[in-house]
């Protein structure tokens, strides 16, 4: 038995998963294997929270974030991998924890008015929408994890989840442990625009982005707007590539374009180009266990099925001692 | 294979049935058992949207229930008897309608005003109870009836099912037909006091009560409120037990009651065991199945699961063309 503390993450098949994804969060995911006893899932029916109208890419981008994971790093000989909608249960403590969860809360929840706020191209204002801190709170607590990593912007949700999982105990007794909020880096990139990466605005470099298309991408990148031609000078605090450098190129060559930028001594297409080249190094071991796994579909199913089947094991225990405790027994 | 049409109706868990059930509800399936193909459920998952806060007796009140059906003439060789709790893809299609389901379209609901207005003592703001259309929509087209028997007060619950069912095809194709309301005669009995019958107001008479039970209950009946002296007329009109005997006495001897109570030819007691008599007599038939499940346990339970066996291989019929709709495939 394994004596690591248990943890527990999600994402949602919107779309591939793309920088911003990797730094906010499966990087961290990645270095957490060998210190905590991980479980990562995919939320297939939170995807239906925001895009029920048009569920065709669902499945595709199940697959997709399967292959980004286990590119990125994620192994199941450390981390359990699985599918939400595999382990039925979690729908079954949705509807138990519904029954006790205010709507004031769900109403007040930030997130909610937030996201109403950005995807204001989609309708809203759903039961389940509003209801998805249940659900979340159903992916989580159904596994007892001693904590959830998150990056900070996402603490609201497991400040909701520990506040759920304590009005379950107060009325039916101690069966949830409050899940640790396990506070993640999230290193700020930006997309190729300056705006925040999303898929949704065109602006995102992808995992699964081969070099070509990298350092195409890159040669869109919107660097200092006040630098018109080669010839002026540049300043690197103001530029987007420069913040990638810092990610994705040696420290050395980091001062030196610093320098050589504000000297008008290197041009933006060349930086461009030395920044592509790192980051496309950087990439490379991903590209590499992409392309195996890509050849290997079999095993990537069954690599989730085990997970799923794992998780449901301990899913299928908690909900034994859910229904004792809410004296609904089967 | 059955040819009859398939209906489905349920009760919540609350208490042992009264007469007012009995007629309401339960009388109305019985007769219908050899004209469909019937499923009737105990909606114990409902029983949480307005009893979370105590959950002790749910199990007692489901046991009682199944009595009571039995006891009634609901017969496992004709209609399908089973449990919510049991039949798990109710919760599955439960999370999958509450993502179409409009916010606007509960807050309207009628039955949600008026509930909680009649149950102000119980804190009903939680997300369970403003979605309880949506469970109860999941309940019934799961197994994808013909129609559904209620009583008119209960035909907005079945509109709103309609129209879930319809957004549902909307958005995914045809899988659920829109359950038709089939409108059930509802004599209206009063309680005991003349306000509506119910365990609550403890002014009900059950079909589990004793001969002497019932006797001492009707001798509590509120009769003509003007008639204060055995020799003063009374007004079979307004008085409540009359309007029991219309149900459980024989038509000569309700008209000769009729008329002696105008003219003070009998007194209210006299009267009162002459109804009890017949309604003791109405409910030997329901007293003596009772006696014979009561001591069988073990039958009793295993119809309920049979039955819940049964209603589960439908409802997971329906989960797989659903999951195949919505596009989340297992």
């Amino acid at each position: 038995m394994s004596q690591k503390n248990r943890i527990l993450s999600g994402m949602r098949p919107t779309g591939p998963l793309h920088l911003g994804n990797l730094l906010g969060a499966l990087a961290n995911w990645v270095n957490m294997q060998d210190e905590y006893d991980c479980y990562f899932f995919i939320a297939d029916w939170h995807a239906l929270t925001s895009d029920y109208e048009n569920t065709s890419a669902i499945e595709q981008n199940r697959k997709e974030i399967i292959l980004d994971w286990l590119s990125a790093g994620l192994t199941p000989e450390k981390s359990t991998l699985f599918v939400q909608s595999l382990v039925k249960e979690h729908a079954e403590l949705f509807l138990l924890l519904s029954m006790i969860t205010p709507v004031p809360w769900l109403e007040r929840n930030p997130t909610y008015k937030e996201l109403i706020g950005e995807l204001n191209n989609k309708d809203l204002s759903t039961f389940g929408f509003l209801g998805y801190p249940v659900l979340q709170a159903a992916d989580i607590i159904i596994y007892r994890p001693y904590g959830v990593p998150v990056g900070v912007d996402q603490a609201p949700h497991v400040e909701i989840t520990r506040e759920i999982a304590r009005r379950f105990n107060h009325f039916y007794g101690d069966v949830f442990p409050e899940p640790e909020l396990i506070l993640t880096e999230t290193p700020k990139i930006l997309g190729l625009d300056r705006r925040k990466m999303s898929k949704s605005y065109g602006n995102a470099i992808f995992l699964s982005d081969s070099p070509e298309e990298i350092s195409k991408k890159v040669s869109r990148m919107i660097t200092d707007p006040q630098r018109a031609k080669r010839s002026d000078p540049g300043n690197p605090d103001v530029c987007n590539v420069y913040d990638f450098h810092k990610l994705y190129t040696d420290p050395h060559t980091v001062e030196e374009i610093d320098e050589q930028c504000r000297n008008a001594g290197i041009g933006c297409v060349e930086c461009k180009q030395k920044m592509a080249q790192g980051l496309i190094k950087a990439l490379a071991p991903i590209r590499e266990k992409r392309a195996y796994y890509e050849q290997r579909p079999e095993l990537v199913e069954e690599i989730m099925v085990e997970g799923s089947n794992k998780a449901r094991t301990i899913a299928c225990e908690t909900m034994e001692v859910v229904r004792a405790a809410v004296k609904i027994k089967n």
